[in-house]
């Protein structure tokens, strides 16, 4: 097994990159695995994504992202509950068994985090069976605190399982990203937990760097550059019996600015020098 | 009672005014409880600090703020004990029993944030002592996650209990601020635990409004402008057994960019607005 075996590169970390570049990094240096987003997916076109994948030889571990479904409004609700069966479709489409979810913040106006956590199970409940129908399996992401009113509402891994468990695991589990969960001392208890029930649909690293960026959005750290370890993380989802990808996915204006190709190759090198030797 | 019997102004919240315009504020608008914190009352002087709220019948309800335990480097760690005993010391002259820690995050280079929460046992284990034959109480604050890295490793009101209930409740307890603990679904059942014990040591308020400005230091909320139900939080640290000061303390640049005494009137008002009618 070489250094990258598990390595997969998510797309948004080096978004500079179109898809046929991004490919052809990937050959070049050794990737066999990519993360995949909506957007520029669509922008280069579905069906093309899927052949230019497949035709690299290219294995797509998530796509990012479904989600947003904390809408009170009964049409924006309906809306919502369409597009993320889209996002299945073209989870399926792309061949990837799994729906990273961002599951949205508060509505506007409103203070009840209880209430928009019980709108994602509710949405949860008509997406799984349609997602198990697709191949696809649902992963609800925890995101960091600081984004619990204009985000995802679902903050911790023990509120992502805490929904997760209501469903069958083939349908909905978890996202584990070391830039969410890091600071808290009950992630290692809930990843033994998400993964004797057969939910940790995803393992993402990112690094933990200050000072944080106005909107806190694009400030995601190069692996090595901050405060996270991520042996410690590793060792942590293996324990509880993961053995899938680990996906690398940054967003940093920084890292954004530079050499797309070049940046593949450090955050390639990062994660062997950071998580593998 | 009247609806600012229990509002107590931080000193940090209209740090634009100087302590003299903030004792004549208070008098004018009915307040008669402040929060203060070292350097403005250094910069005054401490005893004349102590002089101008005593002769303006100014209770303080809190001195903000010792802490900062994490350094591993042995001469950084006893000049910080050093620094928290002269702050032990400053609170017992200001006649406030409530010194509030954040107690520092990660030393540079440290990915280790079990052994930088158990350096602050360590501290507290040492200064505790000292505070109680001042009468002063140590309330650890846990700060929001956001800030793990650089200013406070303990995140959560369960991690502060954990290293607070090593320690007599009259030595140690814990501050319980909304902007910190909001997002936590856990934080509930911790304000009950922490008034079971007697280690509610002060209950501060600000809300939560986004985008965070760069840094993510001066970004708390006025009372009602963001995500956070006030008379919530409050009702769990009254059912928690709770009856002292509720603190403002907000830390905004576009609030302080304003007149000092025109804001300190605002934050009173949208204090009764918000959590008391």
């Amino acid at each position: 097994m070489t250094d990258l075996a598990r390595f997969s590169i998510n797309q948004m970390t080096v978004k500079q990159l179109s898809l046929p570049e991004l490919a052809n990094a990937c050959a070049e240096l050794g990737i066999d695995k990519v993360g995949l987003w909506r957007d520029p997916v669509q922008t280069y076109g579905l069906d093309a994504t899927a052949k230019l994948v497949r035709d690299a030889g290219l294995t797509v571990t998530t796509l990012c992202r479904g989600g947003f479904f904390t809408a009170i409004d009964p049409a924006e609700r309906t809306a919502a509950l369409a597009d993320n069966r889209r996002a299945i479709d073209e989870a399926a489409t792309l061949g990837t068994d799994t729906l990273v979810l961002v599951s949205g913040g508060l509505p506007a106006g409103s203070k009840d985090l209880h209430g928009a956590r019980e709108r994602i199970a509710d949405a949860l409940g008509e997406l799984g069976p349609y997602a198990e129908q697709h191949g696809v399996r649902l992963a609800i992401e925890p995101l960091h605190p600081m984004y619990a009113s204009d985000r995802c509402v679902v903050s911790t891994l023990a509120q992502a399982l805490d929904i997760a468990e209501r469903f069958p695991a083939h349908q909905v589990g978890v996202a584990v990203d070391t830039y969410h969960i890091w600071w808290d001392d009950d992630a290692p208890a809930q990843i033994a937990r998400a993964g004797a029930g057969g939910r940790i649909h995803t393992f993402q690293l990112a690094d933990w760097t200050t000072p944080l960026p106005e909107g806190v959005l694009n400030g995601r750290g190069q692996i090595g550059d901050g405060a996270i370890d991520m042996r410690e993380w590793k060792r942590y989802v293996e324990d509880a019996g993961y053995t899938g990808a680990i996906e690398v996915e940054l967003f940093n204006d920084h890292l954004w600015a530079r050499d797309g190709r070049e940046l593949l190759a450090e955050t390639a090198a990062r994660f062997v020098e950071h998580a593998i030797r």
